[in-house]
This record gives structure tokens, C-alpha cells and sequence, in this order.
């Protein structure tokens, strides 16, 4: 049976890139730069609450990091560091060897050391650290909102909604727009590279994990403004253009959560940047309505009538 | 039923001293101090593993964050900062009230904010992570023990320990001395003046939570030398001396662990400094042995016989 420690040395100890001192002291020690702000967020997974009993450890494991990063994201930081904390009923190395896989391939690719956490016996639990760093002054906050200001949005919604309405049985989905869906749900792609680039542009951002109605919501209440939003012009995979107007379809673009897409606002001045930047990134970058005076978020249809947003509606359609 | 926002909002939310923006946004923002490096560690407590369901919430509180204060005042850093995260079954305001009251009491002694976390739904599993700072190249690591050390423990051994075994039943405590025992069992107190003190007279540290020879254990593995322990210089306390050489108490002592003491190592001529610091703060500091060429612990008794450490030698004294 592999010990605590020999546990953290085979699957969790890799070389680190810009740390004083990783894993294995009683902390980590960590050099922020010069003039920059530390940017710090935490995100709990819970077995049966987050995830699957049955979910691919390899996914998980890159779920669990990029969950964390979509935070740094939505801030504007440069992620550096993060911790890992997980309790596991039981030492099984197959899963250990595919989550730590899923867990360094992404953080490779975004260059950010693991450098320290625990590891304890108990219901299956992930509790992942992430820390980087933005120059001082220039964070992506939810509070900057302005009246007069565009609401844009990263990418497009409801995929990851989708896939689980299909796994459930109450939406059916098949070949690519499913493997996409399946993909978006199980790989999210944090916004890392737009967050940053964002900084100095846009006046607030969040990334969208509850639902593009409830996190733009939190930028209306944390900045005292409302928002209207034109639900014709919300970007949504192709697959779901035909059956757009299902109620199904419908809520899981505006509230299904789990997109890790950008929500930002930025004065309308600024739009010209905003879309260079689309095509820079590769990434769309859609205007979806805009700021006011007031407040709460309001969805208009078509015809200019009112969505009404039902955050619980999702049992409903059974 | 209290929605999550408001449970943070009510249970969680404080003013915070030295933070740049707190709980409410998708990540923190910390100023460390020009100069510092950032020190950061986390601790992962589950119900059933590490405490019992029916546990003292305001004790609970202030023990998830007394064992990460732990570990930053055995690298001699300043904490500052912390994030909490929360998996419960059900919310349940008393125990809320209760656990927020023990941990915000600590967190206001040592002037650490709590500028983060997250709350979710599951089995009981608190996870903390704990930031701190320490002048740049001066923390207390584990690697830097060097033959003819003198090796130093804080406090007393074996509170903790004995407490768990009075619960089981395998030890009769009673009146002020189990009163005791239950207090350091329960409520720790962590050694961050001390850490504080020793950066720059200790060549190693570590807090003792494994236990004694276990902990000490790392620093030799890590700074690729050997220790010698006299077990008549062991601090305990006065309730046990008469009974120092039963099994159990000897077992408590060296491997009972959950003591959160630090055992460190200094040279022989840095012993005055260490003895006036033991008088300014108040805290008993013990010589209990020395660092010699080689690997592993060794414990002498009063013969000069080695005693033999038995990590899992609890289970014998059924």
C-alpha cells in the first residue's frame, strides 16, 4: 500500500518553474514580481455534488485546475501557483495516474507550478488552490460596471447544459454536437490568454460557471447598475441554432451554467479593441446588450418582449 | 432555507485589515509587502478522519485554522491571509454561528484575513489555505539542519495525544489534567511569535502534527543528516511524570502527534538567544538532543538503550 508520501511523490511532485520552494516543506515559498497584486481563489469539487462517482479521472483532474484558472481568468491575472487538496476513499494508482495526467497537462500548458496541498483519506473531495499575479491597479473586478457600457461575451453557451440535459435523458444529442457538448463539460477551456488581455479594456468581468443571467447579475449588483440583453444576439453552437427557441435550449444558454466563458462590459468606445482582439485570439467575441442605470438583468426576445429567467426552471421540462 | 450568498454574507464576511479586495469577487487581491517572499500552505480536515461528528463547532473553527498557522509559523512567516472552504450535509445556522465565532477568534489574535473560499454541499470537509509573508530568504525550511545542531522542541509533548486515548478509553485522565489535555487537543495554540522569532537563529524547523520523531524525521530526510533524542529531556507535562515510562505515554509523547509545537535546530552557540527568547515569550524551549552524520531518529533512554519508535504501535496497548 502506498504511503501518503510516496503518494505525493510519484503523481504529485513535479519540476517547478518560478518558485522559491514547492512541495515538501511546511509550506510553499512563492516570489510574486515586483509592482504586481497576488490574485488568489480557491474552488471546491464534491463527489455526487460536482461530479460523477463514474466521471474519467483524467478530466476530472483537468476540470479541477481549470475551474480554478477561469477565475484568475475573469480577473485579469497571470496564474502562477496552485495547491492541491484531496480526499480519496482509497489509494487506487490507475486514478491517481490518469487525474494527476489530466491535472499537469493543463497546468503545463498554462505554466503554473503545484506546489504544495494534502492528502486524506475520506469521501472523494478535491479542494484546489490557485494563485498569480496582475500589475498592481489593473484587475478585472465586478464592481467597474458603468452605465453606457457594452456587455460582451467569450465563446458561446449552453453546451455544457446540454450535455448534461443529454445525460440525463431529457435532450437528445448525437455525433459531433454531442462530442462537442461532452467535451465543453468535461474540458473546459479557462479564458486565460482574453482575461489578461482584457485588462485595461474592459471595466468588469466574471466568468460564467452559474449561468450567464445569475454571474452577470453578480456584476450588476457588485457595481449598482442593471443590464439588458438581447437574447437573439447570444452566441450558441450551431447544433442548437434550429431548436434555439426550446424552452430547454433556451435555459440552458442563459442559465445553465458551467460555460467558463468571459462575461465583461466595457465602454462602447472600446469596441474596436475588443474585436481586434477576437480575431488575435481566435476566440468569438459577441456584443450581447448593455449597461444602464437600475437594477437586476433583464432578457429581451425577439419581438422585444421580456425572457422571463427562471434560475430553478430546469425541472420543469421532466 | 439560507441561500449560499447570504450564509457567506452572515457567517463569513469581515472586515479585513491588509487586503486590496476580500470575499466577493472571483478571486482575492493581496499586496504582499516589497521585499517578502509569499508563504503558503493548506490543510484538508474531514469529519471521521481527522475529528468527530459531534465535534465542538467553535473548537472545530479554531482548530482549521490553527493547524495552518501552524505550518506558517514553523517557516517564521507573518500569516495575513486566509480562504475557506466549506462541504457540509445541511445548513445549520448554531453550527455556522459557532464554527465562524471559533475560527474568526484566532483569526483576529494573529491579524489574519479571511478574503476567500468557497461553500458547497457534502460530506463534512473544511479545507484552509493560509498566506503569510517572511522577509525573502529568511523562512525556516526543513533542509537546513547541519551536523552538530543542537535539536529544540517548544512547549510540551503528548496533551494531545493522551486526550484521544482518555476518548477511546486506553487512558484515564482526570480533573485539571484532563481538562488540559481536551484544551490542546482541541484548541492548539499555534507558535507563530516563536516561528517569527527563530528566522535568522534556526537553521530548521517543522511543527510537530505527525509527531515528534515523525516530524523530525523530515527535517533529517531533508537536510541529509541524523538526530539523537534523550527521552528524559522530553518536555511533558506535570500529570504525566509519574507515569513518563508506561507505554502508551511514551508512545503519546514521541509519536502522538497533534502536539503543534515546533521542533527545530540551531547551532550550539545561538542556545543564550534561544533561552531569552523562551523567557520574553514565555514559552518553555527544550534542548532534547543533537544532529549528527547520517540518516533517521534515534531515541536514547536513561541507560543510554535505544527506545524503539513503533509509528503504528497504538494498536498494541489495546
Amino acid at each position: 500500500m502506498l504511503s501518503e508520501f510516496d503518494l505525493i511523490a510519484r503523481y504529485f511532485t513535479r519540476p517547478t518553474r518560478h518558485t522559491v520552494l514547492g512541495v515538501g516543506d511546511d509550506a510553499a515559498l512563492l516570489a510574486p514580481a515586483p509592482g504586481c497584486e497576488l490574485v488568489a481563489s480557491t474552488d471546491m469539487l464534491v463527489e455526487g455534488v460536482h461530479f460523477f462517482p463514474d466521471v474519467d479521472p483524467e478530466s476530472l483532474g483537468h476540470k479541477a485546475l481549470a475551474v480554478n484558472l477561469s477565475d484568475l481568468a475573469a480577473m485579469g491575472a497571470t496564474p502562477r501557483w496552485a495547491m492541491l487538496s484531496l480526499a480519496l476513499p482509497r489509494v487506487d494508482e490507475d486514478w491517481l495516474a490518469a487525474f494527476s495526467r489530466g491535472f499537469f497537462a493543463l497546468a503545463e500548458h498554462h505554466q503554473v507550478d503545484l506546489v504544495g496541498g494534502d492528502t486524506t483519506r475520506g469521501p472523494r473531495n478535491l479542494c484546489v488552490q490557485i494563485m498569480g499575479e496582475v500589475k498592481a491597479g489593473t484587475a478585472l473586478r465586478r464592481d467597474g460596471a458603468r452605465a453606457g457600457d457594452e456587455v460582451w461575451v467569450s465563446g458561446h453557451l449552453g453546451d455544457a447544459a446540454a450535455a448534461v440535459a443529454h445525460q440525463k435523458g431529457e435532450l437528445r444529442l448525437r455525433g459531433a454536437g454531442l462530442a462537442q457538448c461532452l467535451a465543453r463539460l468535461d474540458r473546459p477551456q479557462p479564458r486565460v490568454a482574453l482575461g489578461r488581455a482584457l485588462a485595461g479594456i474592459a471595466t468588469a468581468a466574471i466568468d460564467i460557471s452559474d449561468g450567464l443571467v445569475a454571474d452577470l447579475g453578480h456584476i450588476c449588483t457588485r457595481s449598482g447598475v442593471a443590464a439588458r440583453i438581447e437574447f437573439e444576439r447570444l452566441p450558441c453552437s450551431a447544433e442548437f441554432m434550429p431548436m434555439r427557441n426550446h424552452a430547454l435550449v433556451v435555459w440552458a444558454i442563459l442559465s445553465g451554467g458551467d460555460d467558463y466563458e468571459l462575461c465583461f462590459t466595457a465602454p462602447a468606445a472600446r469596441a474596436g479593441e475588443i474585436l481586434a482582439l477576437s480575431g488575435r485570439l481566435g476566440i468569438a467575441l459577441t456584443r450581447i446588450g448593455r449597461i444602464v442605470a437600475g437594477s437586476g438583468v433583464q432578457v429581451f426576445g425577439a419581438g422585444g418582449k421580456t425572457i422571463p429567467v427562471e434560475r430553478g426552471g430546469f425541472d420543469h421540462f421532466h
